[in-house]
């Protein structure tokens, strides 16, 4: 096992990380930014190592940086987080040069899966229902256009290397291609430095369910079941369940076992996502995270699984325990971010003169923010994921309005989403589990 | 199921049973004295009315007081948390006279448990093995000595109306006996206003263990499990755990199932406690404690039950749901007492300047406190429960650790017993579950 994980992230999942680390008797490394050199993770750490100014370029996304903290603390691994540098392929090339393990797949996987064109066809080769679309990625705005034709429209166009739902477009009709496909391509080069963009079918009314999966080194790949995360703002997932619900089992098991099949097919190992689009009775696969994701939590709740720990696990090399993890009641989790949502979400950071997260039972909090934190508007809004469970949806919904009614966060300047959240948990379409992705844009239009 | 019930307590279980009831729909009042104007579940409840000043004979021991808050806020019921009015079998009485459904066992049921000597001669009759002891009360000091010469020495004396572990005396030779039993008398008058007191064997290696019930009002009665709680100072929990460690399984569920039917023997109605000193593959009854316990989270964590809301259920007339619950994994709560290790514990409260609990994954916080808040002496020293799960025993101990590593209590005048947790949870006693009720006393003569 390794002796030194340093940890190339911040915010929640970094301390989220590091707690896990601690536990397996794992020294820990912090990196941070002169933005976040008050924050959680650089006091829980045993070490730390400011990288950079706040400026994520010069920062976390700073591999030299990174890479001379690791050789100066010693360390063995470097565990990506999300975000970040958690889906570069050469980052993981660059680590294995340095004699470090990048707790990730292979650094070859991650280029044959960060091409989300090209996961399509793997996925395709390999049986499992890929959403209508381009074959590849269309390098001109006819391409583009001659594709939606055959798709059939309203089509989306979707960077290729893209993720984290930024770097795309919905288009409904044949006059707005053009510009969507400009603006798109513009959009992506900015934002993943690869301006590719591929072509799918767009489903209005679809639900967005992705399956846990775990695969080691030797072959073995299991699932942990599906999340739900259609509460979506655009293309932003606010809130995430599991057990997917109001779904067919039998339909959910199929694709949970395709999605193990598809993983498999790419070469794929540590924890990923296998997304898919659900209309009806019917998936559709669209894009697979070869990352740990935010809405993890939701999965560990159920299975009584650590993520984080089977991902280290697998990074140094053994093999899966495949235990008695037979999931175990409904969890849900609500991201509150550090937006307006009455000033159309205009980011609201500021200075934490109060932050009281929720407790009791079932409820977990995972958040790098404490009472006198400043938030700086360097990052991403996200302030915290509360998560709860229940023995059943009902409860475990009723279990987070408790716990979202108790949060009390307040500062000059500071608004969260949290009034919001609890809106749409009473909606009823979202407690009958008749909601779709269009739910927050229907609420709110 | 009632509209409002009114918590007759303070502290973190008055927070937890509102938690409970706002996610089962139930209206809350909070009653609080001067002293907890301030207080978590103040803020929480939706009314919340002050019955006294600090002292908690004019505040929460009250009756008049809680009644009356109770009339005027409309409530249906009254949950009595732990200590103060819990086990007044007088209480249930008057809020039964008062139209208030009184959240725990019938008055007459508490009134036969309260008396510790009558409940050990009920379990005998039922077939539990009964520690060795006084058959009833010694009224005078010739009597309890005769009747530890028969038991044999150590003996303990006990009042027969305690409970929470104080009013006992360990007596190793039979000339400390007189001085032992007048001043167990004394503090058995002045604590729970009856100085009987019986005598019982004293095992100096034993463990401390018990046994979750639930029993309805229909005549059913289910277990959910045993805890160890061995780890005492001065007869007060520090630890406790599930499923207890180290011991046979088959007899441990010798002891849940003689559990049950003791309590069903006893008329037993709501969620009780069965406790048993176990010494080898031996156990014997001690005690039934008729209200929820410091240490019901670690049974929630295990079995995915909320025991208050089967509290309020069964209070209300329904039938136990015996569920699914078979119990996953290992859970551990650690008490944070405010108190200094070093200066023999004393009372060390204070003005929280920093208080942050830990979080993140299979880790519960239950706690009353937040920054700004300040403790004042007039009640228990307890000032949060930090509860962890793990797959196994192993990993909640090494959970706990982290949790503990990370929880940030500071303030002038602050002390807290987290670093002695931390001790505790590192002794390989502990650690190889070859600990008894002496560990505290070992480690710290």
């Amino acid at each position: 096992m390794f002796g030194t994980v340093l940890i190339a992230n911040r915010g929640e999942i970094a301390l989220r990380v590091a707690r896990t680390c601690r536990e397996m008797g794992i020294r820990t490394v912090a990196v941070y930014s002169t933005a976040d050199a008050d924050s959680a993770v650089v006091d829980f750490a045993d070490e730390a190592v400011c990288i950079g100014p706040p400026a994520a370029k010069e920062s976390y996304l700073n591999v030299p940086a990174v890479i001379e903290a690791a050789r100066r603390t010693g360390a063995d691994a470097v565990h990506p987080g999300y975000g970040f540098l958690s889906e570069d392929p050469d980052v993981a090339e660059i680590c294995a040069a340095n004699g470090l393990t990048f707790i990730g797949p292979p650094a070859e996987v991650m280029a044959r899966l960060g091409d989300k064109a090209g996961a399509r066809r793997i996925m395709a080769r390999a049986g499992l229902p890929v959403l209508e679309g381009s074959a590849g990625t269309r390098d001109s705005a006819a391409a583009a256009a001659a594709a939606a034709e055959r798709i059939g429209y309203p089509v989306i166009i979707k960077a290729a290397a893209g993720g984290g739902g930024r770097g795309m477009s919905v288009v409904h009709e044949p006059r707005d291609l053009p510009a969507a496909y400009r603006r798109t391509r513009a959009a992506a080069r900015s934002l993943f430095g690869d301006a590719r963009v591929y072509i799918e079918r767009f489903v209005e009314t679809a639900r967005h369910v992705e399956v846990q999966v775990l695969c080691d080194r030797h072959g073995n790949g299991v699932h942990l079941g599906a999340r739900d995360c259609s509460v979506q703002r655009r293309h932003q997932k606010l809130i995430e369940e599991t057990p997917a619900p109001g779904l067919d089992p039998a339909m959910v098991e199929r694709m949970c076992r395709a999605a193990v099949t598809g993983a498999l097919a790419t070469g794929f190992t540590g924890a990923g996502t296998v997304e898919f689009l659900v209309d009806g009775d019917d998936f559709a696969f669209i894009e697979i995270n070869c990352r740990i994701q935010v809405e993890h939590p939701v999965t560990e709740m159920v299975t009584g699984c650590d993520l984080v720990r089977e991902q280290i696990r697998v990074a140094a090399g053994a093999r899966l325990e495949t235990g008695d993890a037979a999931p175990r009641g409904a969890a849900i989790e609500c991201r509150i971010n550090m937006e307006d949502p009455r000033r159309g979400f205009a980011p609201a950071p500021g200075t934490l003169a109060e932050f009281r997260p929720p407790g009791g039972p079932f409820t977990r909090v995972d958040t790098h923010a404490y009472p006198g934190w400043t938030v700086t508007p360097d990052y991403d809004p996200l302030l915290a994921k509360v998560i709860t469970w229940g023995p059943d949806r009902e409860t475990a919904i009723a279990r987070m309005d408790r716990a979202l009614s108790e949060f009390r966060i307040a500062g000059r300047g500071v608004h969260t989403t949290t009034a919001l959240l609890r809106e749409i948990l009473a909606h009823s379409r979202f407690q009958n589990a008749k909601h779709s992705t269009s739910l927050v844009q229907d609420m709110f239009p």
